[in-house]
């Protein structure tokens, strides 16, 4: 990148304080800046490490003259901040680069205007690939399965037969949408799989990271909502539903048939288990396991999963559990010795 | 799929009861059948959903005829159900392709009858590939690795060198089958690898999820028996041995060297540390933590893993934590003031 | 693999007693070993068990005369076996293939000697692959990275852009280096992406298991130390760096910012919480949530993570609790009894 700090301002909105002529080669973070980088300081306790960056120049919420180099000031400068980082991240990844002599598309497919499609990807009968859609090497886009203007799909994911993507979707290196449910029948001892005719449907705006399995449901679909974010390593069993603008941090592990609102946080390596209805706006802490539906709104940790102030209290309780203990011994001591107790107690 | 609903009764078994002649051209749950498909009831307590479902026809444990429309009568109308399922699965599939022109089977590979190997997918020297083997694009087949016959492996899969993979396996995609064990010997504070030069053997009728990891032994060899059913972003450590019919739902972690018997049932997000020998029959609860071996027929939860009962009790147990608590402070306030006890106590 | 025993000696080292003539064809474990391999006795405990084994010669720790059968003995007899382990694995290996006809290499990408780069692989413009790297197939390596001499690179990995890999680095397969780190910036109740636009750095003998994720950082660049091991399903979020010699088993959860120590050995199945630290020397327990910076060389276990005396402890009271909950209810009864005690309590 090379911009004047004039030109960004115009990328981020705001108001210049300074010298607008100043060259802007990179970004970095406050410690990382390097000079001919921008960087941000996004609040008054950023202030002090702010006089150390070597940043050239630096997006802040007020004028902080001591600071001594050229301003851009907002109400929200993190947020100028990925304005610019947009730019940045789309200048990296160039021009669509069309369909590669190498991939193979199948005559059935139908692909868009300014698609992409990397090196040694598949794209096979059927499938129906929307307006710049960007494809990366090593992707394999199953039979009938459609995806969204503007997606991009990294390399080495799998997407299965049938699936529906949405448009600007992101789904990260390693992902497989579409695999088999896990469904089997008891008969005589054995396991007898249930076919898995169903499908997957992906809302707009989703992202889904590296190694994600987003299963194929038995039958009808599972539904990730729009504007739902998946984190790495993340699992989402057949026939699940997640609402609209719900997050899965890592390795979240939703079974069989879950039903998530809208708007819920799901932090890492959260289980919820099969069936169970999460209402909207749910936040369910770290580590998790939700054996039971929740109401809207609801704040729970701990396996199993309660109320955040209860597990708290809980984890309080337990690290009070050997004083209680040797009270307890203590008591009975000297009610032994009082003869107020006869009888002899294991505690 | 279009079928008479006499030609299903021929698939699934079972008496028909009503019009024959009606035509059936999907599948689909009570709640998302739309007309043209066929559902099922799979005991009384669905009947009266039944009642609501837009399917055209019905599988049934007996004749509903509230149900008003034509029924499938048998004992098991699930199972009766699969049994059309794998009609329909098989025909999505269609017939096999051969192998792809893009495919690279090497000259010193060995490839059965009606195989199928997809676009891009890499055989190397000296796999043996079994009659009716489907092998989806981008697959990868390590030096001297065997698939069996009709055995399915999804787009994305890695089967490392010398692998042995028995008859009628399904392996999704993403998996990765014969990575090296993670083992090293700590040689003046460096971590220095001992190389894994074992193998891993899959048997008959082994179906493994999306994402699953089966590492390869460092000597000798990683079995996982017949009928084993993995699920997703599962984890079978080197020297492991899984036996028949077992099943390992999502996240299971088997350690290193660790013996699981035969139709022991894991549920989800599972560890059990190295060397543990799980006996034959066991069912360990989601969430679990095992230290220690179990006798055949154990019933665990908890972390660590205790018996189901004793575990159960204990989260009862922690929910009277805080009365507990409350009650003995109150008795060591009023011993206190009858003077039964003297000492200060922190409770 | 083909030895007598004296070439094998002159392999690991040691003093050879017995017959050098043998010839050696394989390697085993004790109780898999066939006639022909040679396997190892570690220690004492290891000599009845050595009785049976049907290897034709051992390494062993000391003389074993009623082992009767030639004997390479050295201090480390496993150490020894490992070095004999490392050249049974080059060979298996074999040759550098070169670059297959197949591969993509960028006109832009530089190409060290004696490098392999398997069927179908990518390596996109300006990427630098060093001296004797092997890529296998099906392998991604994006724009601009950097692969350093004899690392070796197995199927299905994926490398996005600007990621440095240094030297005899070990990545197995189905693992993503440089997906894009978990991050957003609330808006509106709208998750919008922070594009993250820095990289990830991995240390000389770093080795990699397989559907391991590590997250390129937002800016600056995420570091794994030198000689770090990483098991499988492991996640390293954005902006984590891990200290030198460290080793994380599997499913080790590393959330953004954390900054791991060297020597820090982390058991399966841990969460690290996001921007912790953790001092050099630790040891972190299976299944452990570590919400809060450790000291160097803390010992910690648990959910939240304590002192490992402290959670074993506490795993001790909580069995214990049973019968705390009965003694305490027998005091209550006796002291209602007694008339020491008027109010009711609930315990």
């Amino acid at each position: 990148m090379e911009y004047t700090l004039s030109q960004i301002c115009s990328i981020t909105g705001g108001r210049l304080v300074g010298d607008g002529s100043v060259r802007i080669t990179g970004v970095g973070s406050l410690e990382g800046a390097r000079p001919g980088d921008i960087s941000f300081v996004k609040g008054e306790g950023l202030v002090k490490k702010a006089l150390n960056t070597r940043a050239s120049a630096l997006l802040s919420h007020r004028d902080i003259p001591e600071l001594a180099r050229p301003l851009i000031i907002s109400d929200n400068p993190f947020l100028a901040f990925v304005r610019l980082l947009e730019v940045v991240a789309k200048e990296k990844v160039g021009q669509p680069m069309g369909v590669h002599p190498s991939a193979l598309v199948s005559k059935g497919a139908s692909i868009g205007k300014d698609v992409s499609v990397g090196a040694y990807s598949v794209v096979e009968e059927g499938a129906v690939i929307g307006d710049r859609v960007t494809i990366y090497p090593l992707v394999y886009i199953g039979r009938g399965s459609k995806v969204g203007e503007d997606t991009v799909i990294y390399p080495q994911v799998s997407v299965r037969e049938e699936v529906i993507i949405g448009r600007r979707v992101v789904i990260h290196s390693g992902t497989v949408i579409g695999g088999d449910g896990f469904g089997y029948l008891q008969v005589k001892g054995r396991h007898v799989k249930i076919p898995q005719v169903g499908t997957v449907e992906i809302g707009d705006d989703v992202e889904i990271g590296s190694n994600v399995t987003v299963a194929r449901s038995t039958l009808d679909k599972t539904v990730i909502g729009r504007g739902v974010k998946i984190d790495n390593h993340s699992h989402v069993a057949h026939n699940v539903i997640i609402g609209e603008d719900s997050m899965l941090i890592a390795y979240a592990k939703i079974a069989g048939g879950a039903v998530v609102g809208k708007k819920v946080m799901i932090a890492e390596d959260v289980g919820i288990t099969d069936h169970a209805v999460i209402g909207d706006g749910c936040t369910i802490g770290g580590g998790s396991n939700v054996y039971k539906s929740l109401p809207p709104g609801a704040i729970v940790w701990g396996s199993p999963a309660k109320p955040m102030m209860e597990e708290k209290r809980l984890q309080a309780l337990l690290r009070k559990l050997p004083s209680m203990r040797e009270g307890l011994k203590q008591i009975y001591k000297r009610l032994k010795e009082k003869g107020v107790l006869e009888e002899d107690l294991k505690i």
